[in-house]
């Protein structure tokens, strides 16, 4: 199974008056670490959109263990848990990058329903079965 | 069971190059009506951080419908799913103002640790009897 | 000349860890109130987007004197600075609701130049001079 | 004069549904380069908030020129304008990393009082005159 590593360093906005990372902005940050994961197949996120393939975000879940703070280093791994013809699930965990052991401070998925340019359902492997092969890859 | 109803009107900050909202944008909706909701004891989310009580975000879930869309007229309607003296976990669903079928286009949960001012986990019920009980009470 | 009110209450998200709202919300602000301006003739700035009228922020200054805190209860005052058939100048100033003397906390200006759906400049009055001309209007 | 160059890769939640990053999202991203630039005195804003030295902005600027987009890798340069005991200036200008002529996309300016752990204003240079001066070089 492929899990690709993106670094963070929190921003002065994405802290709250708890003195702590809002909860809202771990999802933007799962969302640049899907980014890179994209980019490990040779694609980017914005030639897909090209193309006409969308990843409208369905389902998201998010669990809060440990608050991040300002400037910390974080990585963010991802990974796939699930693809199908319908829908693919990302999986995400983030702990602080000068952390040995990793210990997890937030983690989350998030479900993506397949779609065409006008946010339309699409049988991913029927409509791009090269691409899709090459992502389910990235599952095993 | 207390169903409160907030009004959002969509800020084009809120959307995205695809055309709708952003899927991060609708915790912090949730968040909006939650204040609101507990304005319904007489209470502000603000009193009860100077009273050094904090409710940080354990987990939250947010399933995706329909998207919303720029200056959509919004309801959230906010309602406790479960209390109890560790944690409190709201429920949301989101449509369209003028719907009158109230179709739901996002809807979602946030669990809420109850904590002291320096965020470690508090016995509500021990600490703030009466408070914890007109909050309950909103549960039934 | 026409001055619209707006009405924002501070959400939790956009406070940091200063206690305080995060300076780059007011420019969000900024543009829900400019948002409500243009509803005063009867248009949206949703329907000029489909018309193909786009309105990109060549330029914003803001100036802040005294913070906003959460929850609270704020006016967004709106007005036209200055219009010609290349650009557009809004003025802003924001006071507590509740504030008889209406101090201003934060104002500011964002330039916009008229632009077509393809975001290249274009000459409004020519262009749409009855739009043109109501808007104007309101500068008087 | 000391011009720090931070690397910033545009998100997707950073943009809007004109297809470009949303005016509001460069002054997050200056903030986050004058965090970098602290840095090269061997400080961190952190550190310095836990000495009791905030740096409130008074006042913003931001020109914009050419909209950056979803997945542009930008290079954000920062420099001291100008600073007194009082206040200090920070300049910005944007441009594409991989630009030979690095043609500005947006600059700015942010302008911040020097102001102790409750918001007060605060003579820097009687305060901390090692640090003040230390800061003042990079300004040379």
């Amino acid at each position: 199974m492929t899990v690709t590593k993106s670094q963070v360093c929190v921003r002065y906005a994405e802290t709250d008056q708890m003195g702590v990372v809002h909860h809202a902005v771990y999802p933007v940050w799962f969302e640049l670490a899907r980014t890179d994961f994209i980019k490990t197949i040779g694609m980017t996120y914005s030639k897909m959109e090209e193309m006409g393939i969308l990843m409208p975000v369905a389902e998201l879940t998010c669990r809060y263990r440990i608050p991040a703070r300002y400037e910390d280093e974080l990585t963010v791994e991802t990974y796939i848990q699930r693809i199908t013809p319908a829908r693919i699930v990302f999986g995400y965990r983030i702990y602080k990058t000068d952390d040995p052991e990793q210990t997890v401070m937030v983690e989350g998925t998030s479900t993506h329903a397949w779609a065409d340019a006008n946010l339309h359902p699409m049988n991913m492997k029927k409509a791009y079965p090269s691409l899709y092969g090459q992502i389910a890859e990235l599952a095993q």
